[in-house]
């Protein structure tokens, strides 16, 4: 909802120079661009177009080269795009070609589905910890790694230099563990509890709430 | 992503007309309106503005004075929102009066952990029918309700006449079963399947896929 800007040193000029101040809600389409490039390619699939990425997702073709052009140029008028190579460049801009680590607090039934989720793998994410406060699951095994006890949590992240976390505590809870995130150093919190956040400028919060997602469709529905 | 209209009889004037053309952007934030009133109403709240509201929101008040104007008339020029008013009114605007039966359609870890969710109630939908096509999973009782076996889904949805349903398949069942869930009539669709799913005009998808929003806040960060 933010149109947001960085700044980083050009290192041909040596100036801090803006970025291109690319509004947030372009960002946030990347994402779909780069999964459906990535099915593609598992359907063996080398080459494609704005048209066959618009149908596939629902947006025009127009916009997706738009989007596109903010960062580059990727196709050729007439040949379209190499699938790998915009690949490729869609894993640098959203920093993905690193994987990064990310914590779980929170070891409910929807923590418990995360820490078993297999869409992370090649997708630039995965988990390497899991915190809760309850003694019934701390020290138990879900999806490989043992659930850690809350108050080791600020510690453990640092150490690991965690950045990255998902936060499926109940609602009472959601803010007081936020803060402690923030202390430990993570900058990108996704949320599923059903409240919002705050969190101080340079932290960024996206929410899973699936009720927010029904409604917007009942909207629609007499 | 779009900008959706629909065509509806005025039983006045007996004409085909276009609805206030809202743009589903803004339709987004409703709910997000409508889970803030209802968190302060729960605080015990009575009172509120539309400042307070952006700052727990991190949206603008001029924004949200917009967006609700499109709808109405709903507060004061100094003295705000009453909670409980604007409440009522935006269940009426997002159809959340009545509670929508849901189904849920494939009962592994996601599935599970949504048959399971608390945070439905009080929000307009119920989950009501379950299913599955693994013989192990059909016949067990999840969140209270028997997992039915997915050849019966089609039936069973007409029959019970539920128009939502929530898809957490693998992604490789994924457009088969939207295709039964459309044949069945569903109208809305909550994907948790990592695929974008085709559906005719008048059939609405959202996506849950927490890579999406992941790397949609990696690209903040260096």
């Amino acid at each position: 909802m933010h149109i947001c800007g960085k700044l980083y040193k050009d290192p041909e000029k040596e100036v801090m120079m803006e970025d291109k101040n690319v509004p947030n809600i372009v960002v946030g389409r990347l994402p779909l661009y780069l999964r459906t490039l990535q099915l593609m390619s598992q359907e063996g699939r080398r080459v494609t177009s704005s048209q066959e990425l618009g149908e596939r997702l629902g947006i025009s073709a127009a916009q997706i080269r738009k989007d596109l052009s903010q960062f580059g140029e990727f196709g050729k008028q007439g040949t379209g795009y190499t699938i790998d190579f915009l690949t490729d460049q869609l894993r640098q801009i959203l920093h993905v070609k690193k994987v990064w680590d990310v914590a779980v607090v929170g070891i409910g039934d929807v923590g418990h589905a995360l820490a078993r989720y297999q869409g992370f793998a090649n997708r630039g994410f995965r988990i390497v910890l899991l915190f809760d406060n309850d003694p019934h699951k701390i020290g138990t095994v879900v999806g490989g790694y043992v659930v850690q006890d809350l108050t080791s949590m600020v510690d453990q992240i640092q150490k690991v230099g965690v950045l990255v976390a998902m936060l499926s505590v109940p609602v009472d809870q959601a803010q007081l563990v936020t803060n402690l995130l923030i202390q430990a150093g993570v900058r990108s919190i996704l949320n599923y509890a059903p409240i919002n956040i705050s969190v101080p400028i340079g932290v960024r919060v996206q929410y899973i709430d699936p009720v927010l997602h029904l409604q917007r469709m009942t909207y629609y529905l007499e």
